[in-house]
Formats: C-alpha cells, structure tokens, sequence
C-alpha cells in the first residue's frame, strides 16, 4: 500500500474581495503573495473567481500534512495499539482510518490551521502589500494570515465540502428514509469527524431503543384495560424507568465500542488519559513548566491551591446560575402561567402568549450571554470542558422555560386530562414548528444572502436584463450559514440546539410518562425524520462544520441521566395523585408502596452502573493487551537510557563535587 | 547510593519437624537437600532447633531478589515515572521505596515465593530422599517444596517478623496513645504492605473526621433546646449526612494520594491500568493467546460472550444470596425479636436470648460457607476481586443481622427512648465484648498451642521437671495464630473482621443518628482504642500477615456508601414518626418537607462526586506529565521498530506471492 495513494481533494476555502483595480506588479498583490505563500508551505492553491468574491481553495498532499502533524506532536495510534507522537518518517508504523486515509478529517483540519497559520515573514524586512491601491507593511515575524484578516482582506476561512463524499453520503445517509434508523456511521465520522458522528449514533440508538416503550405505550392508549388500568400503569412507569436507566448504559458501552473502532484513546469512565490534539498537549507543557521547576512539595500545594480555587469559581457561577433561574426565572413564568390560567377572553390570551414567546427569546438571549460571560472566567480544561459547563448553565435554563408550566398544570388541577392536553399541544407544537424552523431558516438565509448579492450587482451593472448566476460551487458554500448555535457562537456549534431539542423531549416524554404513555410514539415518529432531516441539513444546507475533538456528547449525558432520576419522583408523584383522587392525603399502603418504589428504583438507577461496566470487555482487553505489548517492545531500551542518564547525572555531580573539595582545600 | 547496601534480613520461615532417627548418609536427608537447594537460588538459610520442630530461616541479598522480579517480570515505577518491566542490569532506572528499599514487602514476598516454589529437580533421574526412616523420590520437574508438603514434612511457610523494623513500630505506633490518631502510615506499609497499610490510614482518617459529629452529638445531649429540639434534630441529620458524603469521597482521594506517594499506580475512577503482580500478568496473557489466534471480529464475540456469562452468573449468584437472607434469615431474625417482646419471664428471655447468639454463630459460618463455594464458581478477574464478591455477599448477611432487630423495635414501638435503649445496649456490649474477644482469643490459642506442646514434651520425656522454654523466636512466632478471617480463610485476612466491625457500626451510628446523636462519641473513643489494640494485634499476637497487592480498601467503601445512602432513609422516616406523635400520617407541609428534604440529600449524594473529584489534581497532572515524558523518550525508537516489522512482513508477502505467481505459471 503505498502511502502517497491519496489524491488530494481541495478541503479548505478562503474568501478575499474582488479587486476593483489591477495592480501592474502583480508580486506585490497581497492575494497573489498570499496564493504564492501558500505553495511555499506545500498547498495546492486554485483560484476561483465568483461574483462578488475570489475564494481559494487548497488542498495538501498527504506528506504536507504528515510534515504539519509532525510539528503539531500530535499523537496517533500505532499498529501495537500504543499511541505516539507523529513523525513522517515512520509513518508505515501508524494505523490508518478505517477509511484507509492516514489522518482523520478532525487531524487534517488542525493540520490545514496549522499551516495557514503558521505563514510568517522570515525575512530580514518588512515587506509591503498592496491591495486595491491601498497599501500596507507586513512586519517581520507577523502572521500574514492575520494581518490580511484584520486589514479586512481575507474575509474568512471555512472547510470546503468534498463533492464526492458529500454526494455519497446524501443519497446513502440523508436520502435513505426507507433504512428508518440504520446510518453510515463510519462515512460519517470520516467526514464530519468525532461529535457529529456520536451524535448521529446516539440518536440512531435513542430511536431505536424507543421501539420499546413506544409499543407499550401504543398498547396501553388501544386497549381498555379497565379496572386493571390502576396495576398497568405502575408496570409501565416501572419499566419505562428501568429502560432510560439501561439505556444510557448501553449507550456509554456503544460509545467507547466506536471510539475504539476509531482508533481514539478515551477512558469513558475517567478522563484521564485523554488528549485533545497536539494543541492542547504543547498547552499542558507550557502550564507544567514554571511549576516544575520549584520543589515538590510546593508543586503539590500549588496544584491542590489551583483545583480547589477553580472548583469554588466554579460552584460560584453555578450557584449564580441556579439562583436567579430560581429568583427571576421561576416568578415569570409562574406569573405567565397563572395569567394564561386566569384570563377567560381568547384575545387576551393569544396575545399574552405571544408576549410571553418574544420575551422569553430575548431572557433566554441574555441567560446565554451571561453564562457564556461566567464561563470565560473559569479555568476549564479544555474546550469541550468548557462547552459542557455551557450546556449545564443553559439548560437549566430550557428547563425552567419547558416544564415549569407543565407542572403548574399538573399540581393545580391534578387532572390528568387536562396534563395531557397540555404534553400534545407542547409535543406537537414544538416538533413541528421545530422542524420547519430548523430547516426553513438555513434556506432562508441563504436565499436572502444570494438576493443580497445579486441586487448589488445589479445596481453596479446599472442593467437589470441579464439573471446573475452563481456558478461557482465554492460561492454557493460561502454564503450557505454555518452549522452554529443559537447561543454562545464561538464555543458550541449547532449540535447545541439538535441535542438540547433531544434532552427536551426526552425531560417531556419521560417526566410524565404515566399521565400519557403515548407521547413515546410521537418521540419515535419524530425521531426518524429528524435523523434524515439533520442530515440532509448538514449536508446540504449548511457550510461543512468545523471537526471538534470531543469524543462523547459530553454533558448531555448526565442531563439525561438527570431527566431520568427527575421521571422517577415526578412519576411517582403522578401515580399517588392518581390513586388518592378525593385528595385526602393519607399514607396509606398504596402510597408507601408507591414511596417504597421510588426508592428502589433510585437505588437501581444508582446501582445500575455497578453491574453494567461502561467499556464492553472486549474494548477493555484490546487496551491492556496493546499496553502490554508497547511495554514488552521497548522496555529494556527505555531503562537503559533512564539509568544512563542517572549516571551521567552522578557522573557530574562527583566532578562537580571534587572540585568544590578542590576549592575548598586551596 | 550503592544498590548492595542492604543487609539481608531473614524475612520466611519453612517449619520441619524434628527428627528423631539420625540419616547417615546425610546427602539424601529430605531437610539437608531442601536446605542446600535454598542456597543453590541464591537463598541464605540457617536452620533453627526448636522444641518441637526445626525452623529454616530465609533471606536473600537484593540481586537474589530482582532476579527472581526479572523472572516474574513485575512491572515497577521508573524514575522517569513510566511503569516498566523490572531488569535487574539497569536497576538504577527504578525508583525506590519511601523507605530507601528498591521492592515493597509485598513485591519481596512474591519474589520470595517464586523462589522457593520454583526448586524443581532438574536432573535427568529422581532422587530419593530420606526422611526419618521413610523413603520418597523426587521426580523429575516436580516441585520440591510442594512434595515435602504433600509428604507432610514442610508443615508450613510462612512470613518472619523482622524483629529491629517491629520493635521500631511498636514503640512509634502501637504503644504511642497520645497520638490519638496520628499513625506512621509509610513505615506501616513498608512493613506489612499496601491493604493493611491503607485501612489503618482509614481508621485514622474515620476517627479524625468523626470528631465534628461526636462534638455536636454531645451538644445536643448536654443543652436542652426545649422546644428548638425538633428544629436541631433536622440540622443535625442534615450536616452528618454531609459529612458522611464527604468523608467517602475525600477518603477517595487521600487514598490515592497514598498510592501516588507509595508509587502504585491505580486510577481510583476505574480499575484500568491496574496489574496486580507479575503473576496475575502473566494468566492475563496466557488467557488471551488462544483467543488472540482468531479473527478479530470472533475475538470481539468471545470477549462478550464471556463478559455477558460471567456477569448473569455473577447476578444468578447475588440474587440466590438475597434471596435466601430475605427468605430465610428475616423471617428467623424477626421471630426472635418478637418473642422476645412478647415474653414476660427474665429467664426465659435469657434462655432465648442465648439459643439466638448460638444460632446465629452457627448460621453466619453456614451462609459463609454457601458464599465461599458461590464465589468460587464466579470467574472474577482476580484474588481481589473475589475477595470483594465475598465481603459483598457476608455483609448482606451481617447486615440483616445486625439491624433488623433495631429497626423492629422502631417500627413496633414507635418510642425513641426504647430505641436509644436497644442501641445503647448494642454500642456498648459489641464494642466490649468485641475488642475483649478480638485481643484475647489470640493470646488464649498462642498459650494453648505452648501448652499441649508442653505437655507432649513432658510425656515424652517421662519428666516434669524442668521447665521448657521456647527461646527460639521463630518458634514462638509459628505458635502465634495467623491474622485470618473468621469466614472464607482462603480468600480473606483478618481485615475482614476489622472491617466489619468498622462497617456495622457506621451502619449503627448512621442510621439512627437522629435517635440517639449520643453514638458518635460513642464511636469516636471505641475508635481510638481501636487504632492501637489493632495495631498491638498485628505486631505482637500474631504471624506477620502475608502482603496483599489490594490497593484500596475495597468492596467495605461501597458498603460504607450503601450505608450512607441508607440512612439519608432511615433518618427520615425517623424524624416523620418524631413529628407525627399522634400516628396521623397525615401529609402536611412537615412531613413533605421532610421528603423534599430526602430527595434532596439522595440528589447531593449522588451529585457530590461531580464536584470534588476522588483524585487530587496533583497526582493527576503528576500521571499525565509521566506519560507523556515517556512518550517523548522513546517514540521514535519504538516507530522505527514497528515499521521495521511491518516492512520484512510486506516484504516476505511479496516474495510468497511470487513464488505462488511462479508456480502458477510453471
């Protein structure tokens, strides 16, 4: 297999203007220098002219890339399953993707920043650019990159499509309804990189494992049990809780079964031992060094000082969070909720809603603000750290908004008619206006954008005759909008709002599943076109997103595992208000049979994890076994250099000693 | 520092007895050939005449003893912070003991059990041995010690107390009372090994930590808050809550800070990682290589096939055990706890109470033995694992043992005074009569086994004159009991019984602390005796126990979790009953406070390990800089290597599909 098969695809656009006026020395163009800087490093660069914008795309050959990644020390596994860091040479001893390529698309990325941004003046003089008649120096040591982004000239650098790839995956992924949950999971991580293929796995899983519950609650909501109604019920809070609690189980098993399967090191159950790429290792470097040098013992007093300085920050801004969801957040909407109840004339309602749904965009807008503004101060690890605490603050957010006012109508009419009324309109409501949000607006947007474009140039030309065609395909991608989330841009991308939308349904069908069991089979049907439609929306109607490291879907797990731990009281809550209908309130066998319950199902959820470890075992024994080899292949090497060292050390330290004896006797 | 500075101390003894028919021919006397067979390993013997037997004191120099590491390929910590397999040409690269030795005790006593099990006759006949009179051959290959065993004439081998290192901790540590609960962990480990080490800083730490609880439990003793007494109780249930929560997980940490220190390397989060001993290595190994033949994808079956068999076996088997402690040993449990209310009569009650305490050391040994032969049949990865399977199991039934009568006298009488009584009871005769059992019963069978010796003398002798001394130490050291476990002797020490006894009283103290907040103090004075009887026990009435490599207190702190988790529930329908005098049970705002309440604290314990990691920032970074110094020495090397391989491989493929191309051709 010879390593420089890969045909280089072009995987990474820039965007600068179109220039009015023609430089005569074309050397001094900064886009020409920029293109010429570009080859220097290895890229392939073509140009494209478009009709409001040049773009340049470029691709790299592999070993452009492998001399990148070598820089970068980013670590990949090698055929004895031991992860080392990169070095072109020795390439034949890493193992490849399952693809067959040698770095994944999340590597190449890092790689393509890294060479974009690594283009410097190495020279001894500034050099001066010209653009559009203006002209500017750029410095010795500066980025170019940089200064054509401040300067306004390289209006942005975005990931590039891969026609073929995408074509494929839109008629085998996005177009293949009839396959129901069953998608291409490797092409997709191949493409879109690590998240966005968990994400697709876990809702692949989800949909799947609804099957179940959904059936029941089918049966339930068909078939007239009668008097038996009162012992079905319970069966089937019972079983539905047991399912959520085995299913985030199984899903932690699947999840480190594929990272396995895509040669990514993560201990599900710790993070230790996970690196992000390169970049974040050369980050821990940096942070060790004025550490190591002081005394042991200092050292550990300034990492217990610094782990437990972040924590109080953090459970600071957490308590922040969680008290003005509860001050500010929790009167409006109970306020709201009242109100609606209240008010008699449908005008008044329709138009009190409507208050109520623009206000809450905007508090919501703010909430994500702020908790991006409190995040900023923490000292999260990493990114994706930092993501995660983002998503615990803003949920809480959502989950105010969401449910408040289902419980509202829960605990004041105590009327399971009126509780169910509410879940459909909610269920129904927010998954079709969801959807048709979702993807109506990316259209939207693009279509406006390309109408933007167009009348500009219309008025330039100064002749409306002639239809203005985009006929670049690298223009088309540039104004599609980006894959991003509806709150805190820079840190989470648009999976933010697919999950949170997930963990919303799952808190609705879950936290009220004994009031209405057939919530499930509206999960399911919803599910299913959201598989195909969040993939024919990122294939076709956004830019391609830019790959993230993350390995897991991250907080939305444990939000998960909340929502589950949250049904078990709300459910049970709704069972003792079912069977104590005069409101008596006495404890009488049926409730502390329903009490008793409670508890021991807590006690499972929480045991659960003892029984089902979260790595297959099979994972688990590839790891020791690939540790074992790697400590067997160079073992004795190793130890010769450490103890050579010592001796060399010694060696010196006697010199060192003998002439300060020397001294000494002189 | 010279690697062969250490002075050989006599570490095992191998007990013989004496002989009474002199051999002539001394060469093919079984004693005199195990005995130079121990000097041709490199062991240094010296025989000891005893009253009754004859002793075999071993040592071996420090080359001795890495050779044997070398063989068993024991992995140790590098200086460089990488676990390695021990060669004993570059033992400078590896770091040593905080004592200044280069093996733990445990490490030297496998070495030493490699050696002396690893004398097999590797001459082409079998030799005949000579022992007192009878003649025996030893076979080719076979193991010598194992022989003499089955023979009878090796009665025993056992580990020697090191006399300087005990008399040392006696005085620092057994007999030092005015250190409360400072102990000298270090020299603790370094003298009997990592488990018992690690439960000695656990008490320590226990009985440090229970010191807030026991002042505030007094407290609430001494003053009378009058009418604020059913506001105090609520505070006072809620702090120790949390402070049992975070006694565990800080416990977890220092734990881990230990083995940092004692350069064990185990990830608290998960068992990855974690070898046991070369020996354990070694059946991991020889375990994979039938499987490692097949394909990859069977491999993966085999592995989840065996996982999924082993764990329903595992749960067939807890099931069983419940099941039968539910059916069996509750109904048992509360028939005594019954009649005994029920009867009138004092004696009757006496007689009762003495039939019970017969049956139930009856029943504990049986359903011990149920659970030894269960355990046996479970394929857990190893020694300790098992072992936790076993305590696990024990527990259930101690547990039931322990508290059903208590929780039967709270139910039925609904009286905290009847309570407080029941517990008082239970707190003062289980602390007294335990630690009076615990530190007499050794002595008494020490004496014994000096007195029937004694007398056989005698009688032998035919003259009961004289006195007969034991001055041998060795001697007197074989005729000390073994620090075992009352139940499953094979797989568990005398830890075991320590630990239970820790645990139920936890379980005692936890569970009706809103009852009787007095227990605390209680607990704290049982357990300062505690530390030191325990530690006098260890030193001076028994053997010195064998080493185990379990790096944590295992199985006991889940059980101390359970207990915790526990009691959040007991606490609260204890202080329902308090405030609902009249039996009401009504469901007002006190008794749904109450349930909040709960729920809230089951939601904090279960939250709390989110927030405080169980690992110290410091040990943490302290791994990830290792590893990563590991990587950056010898990855390339390793790479070269790997690729190397590969490519002869290639090349070797190329050449048979030629040769197959040139056949095919011909």
């Amino acid at each position: 297999m010879d390593v420089l098969e890969e045909q280089p695809t072009f995987e990474i656009g820039v965007v600068v203007p179109k220039r009015t006026v023609k430089v005569e020395d074309e050397s001094s163009d900064c886009v020409e220098v920029l293109v010429n800087e570009f080859k220097k490093v290895g890229l392939i660069a073509e140009r494209v002219l478009g009709v409001a914008d040049e773009f340049i795309k470029l691709a790299a050959s592999l070993e452009t890339l492998g001399m990148a990644a070598a820089e970068l020390q980013i670590t990949k596994q090698t055929r004895i399953g031991m992860e080392l860091q990169f070095h072109w040479e020795e390439v034949k001893a890493f193992e490849r993707q399952p693809d067959g390529s040698l770095f994944s698309w999340c590597e190449r990325f890092y790689c393509y920043q890294h060479l974009i941004r690594g283009i410097k003046n190495k020279r001894q003089t500034a050099i001066t650019l010209k653009y559009d008649g203006k002209e500017f120096k750029w410095e010795v040591g500066e980025c170019l990159l940089q200064k054509l982004e401040t300067e306004g000239i390289v209006k942005r650098v975005f990931p590039l499509h891969d026609e073929t790839k995408r074509k494929k995956l839109l008629y085998s992924w996005a177009l293949h309804w009839w396959d129901f949950t069953n998608q291409p999971i490797d092409e997709i991580y191949s493409y879109f990189g690590t998240k966005i293929a968990v994400y697709f796995a876990f809702l692949g899983m989800y949909t799947r494992w609804l099957l179940f519950p959904a059936a029941f609650g089918l049966t339930l909501q068909i078939i007239n049990f009668g008097s038996l109604r009162l012992l079905v019920l319970p069966i089937f809070f019972v079983s539905i809780i047991l399912w959520a609690i085995m299913f985030s189980q199984f899903w932690k098993r699947k999840n480190s079964a594929l990272l396995a399967r895509w040669q990514i090191s993560y201990s599900m159950e710790a993070d230790v031992g996970y690196k992000l790429l390169g970049m974040d290792r050369s980050s821990v470097q940096s942070a060790e060094k004025p550490v190591r040098k002081a005394h042991i013992k200092i050292e550990k007093e300034v990492f217990q000082r610094n782990e437990w300085f972040g924590r109080l920050l953090r459970f600071r801004n957490d308590a922040l969070v969680i008290l003005s969801i509860i001050c500010l957040q929790l009167p409006f909407e109970l306020a709201y909720a009242h109100t609606y109840e209240v008010m008699e004339s449908d005008i008044i309602k329709f138009g009190l809603t409507a208050i109520y749904l623009f206000a809450i965009q905007y508090l919501t807008q703010v909430g994500g603000k702020i908790s991006v503004k409190l995040i900023k101060h923490e000292d999260n690890e990493n990114k994706e750290k930092r993501a995660d605490s983002l998503v615990y603050k803003v949920f809480g957010l959502y989950f105010m908004q969401s449910y408040i006012g289902v419980f509202y109508h829960a605990l004041l009419h105590r009327s399971f008619l009126t509780l169910r009324q509410v879940l459909i309109l909610r269920l129904l409501v927010s998954e079709v206006l969801q959807n048709l949000w979702e993807n109506s607006l990316p259209y939207l947007k693009y279509s406006y954008k390309k109408y933007r474009i167009r009348s500009k140039k219309r008025q330039e030309k100064k002749s409306s005759s002639g239809k203005i065609q985009f006929s670049s395909r690298v223009e088309k991608e540039y104004l599609k909008p980006s894959y991003s989330a509806s709150i805190g841009e820079e840190i989470e991308d648009g999976l933010f709002d697919d999950l949170l939308e997930l963990a919303l349904q799952f808190g609705m069908i879950m936290m009220f599943a004994s009031a209405f069991p057939l919530a499930f089979a509206f999960a399911i049907l919803n599910n299913i076109t959201e598989i195909r439609t969040d993939a024919l929306k990122l294939l076709t109607m956004f830019k391609r997103p830019q790959p993230r490291a993350a390995a897991t879907i991250g907080a939305w797990l444990n939000i998960f595992q909340f929502l589950t731990v949250m049904s078990i009281c709300t459910n049970c809550a709704l069972l003792a208000w079912l069977y104590d209908e005069e409101g008596r309130w006495k404890i009488e066998p049926g409730l502390a049979a329903i009490l008793v319950m409670e508890h021991i199902l807590l006690m499972i959820k929480f045991g659960f994890s003892r029984f089902v470890p979260e790595e297959p075992a099979w994972v688990r024994a590839n790891r020791m076994k690939n540790a074992t080899q790697a400590q067997d292949v160079c073992s004795k090497r190793i130890l010769r250099s450490i103890s050579a060292e010592k001796e060399s050390r010694e060696e010196k330290e006697h010199v060192v000693e003998k002439e300060f004896g020397m001294k000494k006797e002189e």
